[in-house]
């Protein structure tokens, strides 16, 4: 597909059709992930695909925890519950989200995103040698018709979730567990604030 | 360009020549930030597109005092510098890094990328929302034949530069720092570590 059409018809997709995906796509997406620009070029990345019935069942145990966790502690997830018609769009992504957690185990694959550490926490910065490695994924999944969403509440059991997939503590932290699998709905350009309105001139606040 | 070919020839450019960046082509490269995901949809990004030769020159000291900070601070680049021979990829990239540290002037045109925050320290995990948008920034400009790469050493002098550029502290972070300009030296793949040497099947651990 032309680039243009990729970037601007990724968006998360978290209903998938049973269709399995293959490990050669997998790897197709892999192969994009380690194209992705880190720190010095380190690559600090490592992915685990999880595609074991049992395993996906219990990272969806924890995966629903960590989803109650998100919407008693962030604000903009509890005004989204509490009231629906207030933020329409959020109220869907919303129950898009529950879908997801509702029918973890029946998500083909998911790709678990983990950034080695010296076992101090990660901090912000250190994320450019992971994120764009991230979307990589989710770009090239499109590119092949495949839809995926970049999620990261599995910060709110974060230890539970390394252990379970066996990621050393003191060596790696999880950044993101992307659920990958072809879509039950639409790709198609998400709506979005245009770039004029998010942009300056030189300095903060002068209009583009 | 067909978007395995942006993928995989997008590689960090730090010499360019001194050809402009018309404020179009710019405006395609932030419409490729905003299609970016974000946590929520909530897009909290906010772009300074940095054309000022006053404003780039005091940016440009303070970035070179970034990188002294980084050659004292980072093992991996004290090495690099000390022994290049030990690491000769790490050795060019310093040499390529301490040149648009001594060219910033010229560089045609930087895109600040900001990430609003709330007072407290964003995470690494709520980096999630900026760093995808700051790839497709580096992958919509070699679709357009322009050369970045993407700088995080701003972190050494972040108040400064917040200041100088006018950002709020107590409402943003900088996440990154992209010089951008049509390239001296060619597109191409960097070298990496093939996706089967940093991937696992089901546990950290296991090979693919």
């Amino acid at each position: 597909m032309d680039f243009l059409e990729v970037v601007s018809t990724q968006r998360a997709i978290r209903r998938f059709v049973t269709e399995p995906v293959s490990d050669d796509v997998v790897r197709q997406v892999l192969d994009a992930a380690v194209r992705a620009p880190s720190g010095g070029n380190r690559q600090p990345w490592r992915f685990i695909v999880v595609r074991d019935s049992d395993l996906k069942r219990r990272l969806g145990r924890l995966y629903g925890e960590c989803g109650d966790e998100l919407i008693r502690s962030a604000p903009f997830y509890t005004r989204a519950l509490q009231d629906p018609a207030a933020d329409p769009a959020a109220a869907r992504m919303m129950k898009s989200s529950r879908y997801l957690v509702e029918h973890f185990e029946e998500v083909p694959v998911f790709i678990v995103a983990c950034m080695l550490s010296d076992g101090q926490p990660l901090s912000f910065t250190q994320a450019a040698s992971i994120y764009p490695a991230v979307q990589n994924i989710a770009l090239a999944a499109r590119n092949l018709g495949l839809g995926t969403t970049i999620t990261t509440i599995h910060r709110y059991r974060h230890n539970e979730i390394r252990d379970l997939l066996g990621v050393p503590r003191d060596a790696a932290e999880i950044a993101a567990m992307i659920p990958m699998g072809y879509p039950a709905g639409k790709f198609g350009a998400g709506p979005r604030k245009p770039a004029t309105e998010v942009s300056f001139l030189n300095r903060w606040g002068t209009p583009l």
